[in-house]
C-alpha cells in the first residue's frame, strides 16, 4: 500500500495558505518526495516526517513552484548530518543549480548526493527500483520538459500456508518449489498445485503523479487502472482558454482522463491563485468522475482507497 | 518612523514553526525586504504585505537561510505582472543564481530587475537612497562575506509656523529664507531667527540589521545610538564555543553590543533549532541589556519604541 501526504497544492503563485507542489509518498517505511516547491521542508517539519527515511526525490520539471524548496531541504539534510546516500531524479540543470548555490555559500554536501538526469528517453521506463517498488517516468505535455511518475508495487510473494501443506501430507523437500509458485508431483503420484498451499494473491497497488500537463489522452496508456491518480487541475472550465494557453488542465479534464483510464480514485491539485474557494472546481470534476478529492495540505490518501 | 515586521527568526535549520531570516521594514508607505529565507513570500502573503509597494531587497550574505526564498518571490512578482523596477542589493553571485533558475525554467523576468553587487568597499557607505531614507552597509564578521544594513531617516524639514510669522509681523517675502533655516534681518532692523518660526526638530530614527555575525565591538561605530538594533543571537551562553566555531553570537553577546552601542532597543533572532523554548535565551540577554525582545514571526517593532 502506498500512502500519499499532500504538502502543497498551489500552482505558480502561492495563495490562501496553499504551498507550492510537493508530496510525500510512503511505502514500506520509506519516504519518497515528489516535487519540492518552496517551503516543502517547513511542511515536512509540520507533518513530522522523519527526514532520515527519505530515500529519493523526484522533480517533475524546472518551473520554480516544483523545485524552489530543494536547495533548502538538501541543506537541512546536511545540517542534520545525514550520511545515507540520496538520489534526486529530475531534468537536466538541477545539479547545476544546486551546486552553484552550495559553491557560493562555501558549503559542502557531506552525504553522497547523486543526480539522475531524466530525458524523453526515460519516458515509459523504470527509473527507480527498490526491493518492493518501482518508479516509471510518465511523459507529460507542458511548456517545458516534464515527467510524471508512476509508483508501482512489485508483484508480492504469496504466503505459504504450512497447515495446508501438512494437511495434504506434502514432504518438506517440496516446500521450496511450491513457495516459488511451481506445481509438484509427489512420490505417490498426487499433483500439488500452488493454489493448494499458497495464500491468495495480494494485488500490487499503484499511484500516478501527473504534476503539470495539458489535457492529453495519451496519458491513459501509462496510468491505466492505477489505484490512485493525482492529476493537476489548475483551472475551472470558465478558464479553459487560459488552461490551453498555459499547457495546464481544468478539473473536468483531469476527471475525464481519470475516467478514460479507469482509475480507482482521483486527486486534483495545483490550484490557480484565482480561486479562494475550491468547492466549485471539485463539483465540476465530480460531475465527470465521482471519486475525486481535492489535494489539500495535510491530507493523506492511500492506494487501498482510504483517505 | 521605521517599522520592522519579523517574517523569519530561525537559523540555518527551520524548527518549531520558525521560518528562516527575513524582515520587512516599512517607511513612508514603502517596503524594504531584509534577507529572504525560504518561505518569505508565504509569510508576506500571511501578513498581507502588498508586494507592489516593495521598493528594494537587501540580502546580507549567501548562506541559504538568507536567500533561498528569493527566486520564488521574484517569480511571484513576475506573475503579478509587476512593472515597477526592483533592485536587489547583495553579494556577488546572486544574479547568477537567479538568472540560471529563470533560464532553466525558460521564464523571463518582465519587470526591470537590477542587481547591485555589495563588496567590502561598500562597508560604511550609503548604498541606497530615497527622498527620506538612506541605507548604509555594515561590515559583519561571518564565515563568508556578510553585510548588515543601517536604515536611517534623512534629516526632516522643520514645520513652518505661519501663526508665529504673523505674530512677529514678518513680511511674506522672507518666508522662503526662513523655511530653509536662515536668519533674516527685517527692514525695521529686527532679526528673526529660524527658532522663532520653525517647529521643533523631529529626530531622524534609525534601524540596524545585523544578520549573522560573531561578537565584534567594531560594530559600535556603525550602530551607535540607533533607535532599534536587530542582532543575531543564535546560541545561549552554554554553547559559546559553538558560537565561536560557527562565527555566530550568543544572546548575551548581542546584548553587550547593544549596551556598548547605547541603542534604545534590541531585538534578537536567528535562533538555533536546538532551542524549542526561547525564554531562557531572552533572560540571558536581558541580564545585560534590559530593553531586549525576541524576534518572533509576526511581531512588529517601531523605531519610536513601540512594539
Amino acid at each position: 500500500m502506498l500512502k500519499v501526504l499532500i504538502l502543497g497544492s498551489s500552482s505558480a503563485t502561492p495563495a490562501f495558505k496553499r504551498f507550492p507542489s510537493a508530496q510525500i509518498v510512503s511505502h514500506n517505511e520509506r519516504f519518497y518526495l515528489l516535487d519540492c516547491g518552496e517551503g516543502a521542508q517547513l511542511q515536512l517539519l509540520k507533518y513530522k516526517i522523519r527526514l532520515h527515511r527519505l530515500d529519493a526525490i523526484f522533480i517533475s520539471h524546472l518551473h520554480g513552484d516544483h523545485f524552489f524548496g530543494l536547495p533548502g531541504l538538501l541543506s537541512t539534510l546536511n545540517m542534520q548530518e545525514r550520511t545515507a546516500p540520496l538520489t534526486v531524479y529530475g531534468p537536466e540543470g538541477l545539479r547545476e543549480i544546486i551546486e552553484l548555490q552550495f559553491k557560493l555559500s562555501e558549503s559542502t554536501i557531506r552525504y553522497p548526493l547523486d543526480f539522475r538526469v531524466l530525458t524523453p528517453q526515460d519516458f515509459g521506463t523504470v527509473i527507480f527500483e527498490s526491493r518492493t517498488l518501482e518508479v516509471i517516468s510518465i511523459p507529460l505535455k507542458h511548456r517545458i520538459f516534464c515527467s510524471g511518475f508512476l509508483l508501482r508495487e512489485k508483484p508480492k510473494k504469496r504466503k505459504f500456508m504450512l497447515s495446508e501443506a501438512i494437511r495434504y501430507e506434502v514432504p518438506k523437500e517440496y516446500f521450496t518449489l511450491l513457495k516459488l509458485g511451481n506445481s509438484v508431483t509427489l512420490p505417490d503420484e498426487r499433483i500439488i498445485v500452488p493454489e493448494m498451499v499458497l495464500g491468495k494473491e495480494d494485488p500490487s497497488e499503484s499511484y500516478a503523479y501527473c504534476s503539470d500537463t495539458q489535457y492529453s489522452e495519451e496519458l491513459k496508456q501509462y496510468i491505466y487502472q492505477v489505484d490512485l491518480l493525482y492529476h493537476e487541475a489548475t483551472f475551472m472550465e470558465a478558464h479553459l482558454e487560459r488552461a490551453k494557453a498555459t499547457a495546464h488542465s481544468t478539473g473536468k479534464q483531469a476527471a475525464t482522463i481519470a475516467s478514460l483510464s479507469e482509475v480507482r480514485k482521483l486527486i486534483i491539485g495545483h490550484f490557480s491563485a484565482r480561486y479562494p474557494d475550491l468547492e466549485p472546481l471539485l463539483v465540476e470534476a465530480r460531475s465527470v468522475f465521482a471519486n475525486t478529492d481535492l489535494a489539500i495540505e495535510g491530507c493523506v490518501f492511500e492506494t487501498n482507497g482510504n483517505s
